[in-house]
């Protein structure tokens, strides 16, 4: 990473080097983040149970804005990423500052989240091992200055192998390790037909999401390639773990019960959460 | 547009047919959209007491949902977006089916929101003609079923010139007509030097704003040409009203103080505002 200036990073942080960023955020080695500050919020409760820090006060670091939520136990920082690559851009590129000026090492970065399957039982687990691009390419496009510039898009295999491994003490839900598409759209960009346009016909939209299958996506968000792109540039190691909340294979829309539905979304807490405390119980 | 299934959207903003939106909704006539939930809170509470409105409760329409936040003050629907062109389009997709489903009929859209300026004086607001991409060209690409699709993104010349006239009333800041150019990244797609990478010399970041500046580009901002090409697809009025905080023919950071920032951040709303107000009373 290069640091050309003096850090600032109040712009959506509310956060800068005038705050002892190493005394707050030094210990930090695993950074979670997820799209919603509520979300992120009871991520951080749950670490705190599970690390046995329940009496740990959790509040909004970035309390001043609210651009992110960013809320810290122990060695576990979790942030909120709003939706689509641009919100979790930015995010990312304050996040980096601010692990470098508190002088943070061997921080690993995890994104949990919720996606739209591909031929899989709704509820499976998906460890990304690359994030694809809508014509089914691992690669994160960038314009910079005027010019395309191109950036590959693996996440740690190490590391996810890891986390399936640790699956497998939770046998109440499948997990898996596959490729996931990020796109820039959640309706006619993930060939949905119930968005407020739909400029194309069910067979064509089958036909889009059998060839997604053929060649190997197993689930559809908004954020992971740039999220593996940036990570990988930074040489930090990285996973995505979103569980899929139904087949897209089956419809574009949410069958299940409510109850099903926050079944699911503990998931990846779940995953995550047993594999941090393994790791730090080491 | 259209609508191909009964309407659901209970995905990002948590309401759906299920209430009865024409009754809550059908009197909307101007939709404002922001980035974040309090800039929003703040506009529907000014728009509240310019429109003789001040008993009415401002609350988070959406509030079992941390996604977005809407606020509505009698015939105006306040929506924020977070950052980004997926982030606002997913709102757009939901907002469309909203105001269809409510029967909204003349509606007009207007973003508000903050930019970085290319040779103005910061504080100067800036109506949008056109967004133009990284290339300054007037177009969004998307990508559909694996292929490009390329929408215009010329926003409503009359609306942009009705407010150009009525911020002659507001004599305190200097309010333009020009192009924004829309970027999918705040740091490196800006041509910014202080993200956590940096990828170019000053030389060539000083060339880039120049040739933006030659192209006519006059703020720079990240939502605008998704926001033109729908709103023009959806044969919906709008336009985007941002302020400038800074020149970045100067520099990449915020020198202003936090009082002189706030007044710039209020110009938008003061604009915005007189123009409804005026619209409304007519």
């Amino acid at each position: 990473m290069i640091f050309t200036f003096k850090y600032h990073f109040k712009y959506h942080f509310n956060l800068s080097t005038a705050h002892d960023l190493p005394k707050t955020f030094g210990d930090v080695k695993f950074v979670c983040v997820g799209g919603t500050p509520r979300r992120m919020k009871s991520f951080s409760e749950y670490i705190a149970g599970e690390l046995g820090l329940a009496d740990a006060s959790v509040f909004n670091i970035c309390g001043e804005t609210d651009r992110y939520a960013m809320y810290k136990t122990g060695p576990v920082l979790s942030v909120s990423h709003g939706i689509g690559i641009p919100s979790i851009s930015v995010m990312l590129h304050e996040l980096f500052k601010l692990l470098y000026y508190a002088q943070c090492t061997d921080v690993t970065l995890i994104r949990l989240g919720t996606s739209g399957g591909i031929g899989l039982e709704p509820g499976t687990v998906v460890v990304t091992k690359q994030a694809v691009d809508g014509r089914f390419q691992p690669r994160f496009k960038q314009t910079v200055l005027g010019k395309s510039v191109v950036w590959p898009t693996e996440l740690d295999s190490e590391l996810a192998e890891e986390l399936l491994k640790c699956s497998k003490e939770l046998p109440e839900f499948n997990t898996i390790i596959a490729n996931a598409m990020c796109t820039m759209d959640f309706y006619e960009g993930q060939a949905r037909m119930d968005g407020s346009f739909c400029s194309f016909t069910e067979e064509e939209k089958k036909k889009y999401l059998d060839e997604a299958h053929t060649a190997g996506v197993r689930n559809i968000e908004m954020e992971s390639s740039v999220f593996a792109a940036v990570c990988k540039r930074g040489n930090i190691r990285a996973a995505v773990v979103c569980v899929t909340l139904l087949d897209r294979l089956k419809g574009d829309q949410i069958t299940c019960s409510l109850d099903v539905l926050h079944n699911y979304e503990k998931r990846p807490k779940s995953l995550v959460g047993r594999y941090i405390k393994k790791h730090l119980s080491v």
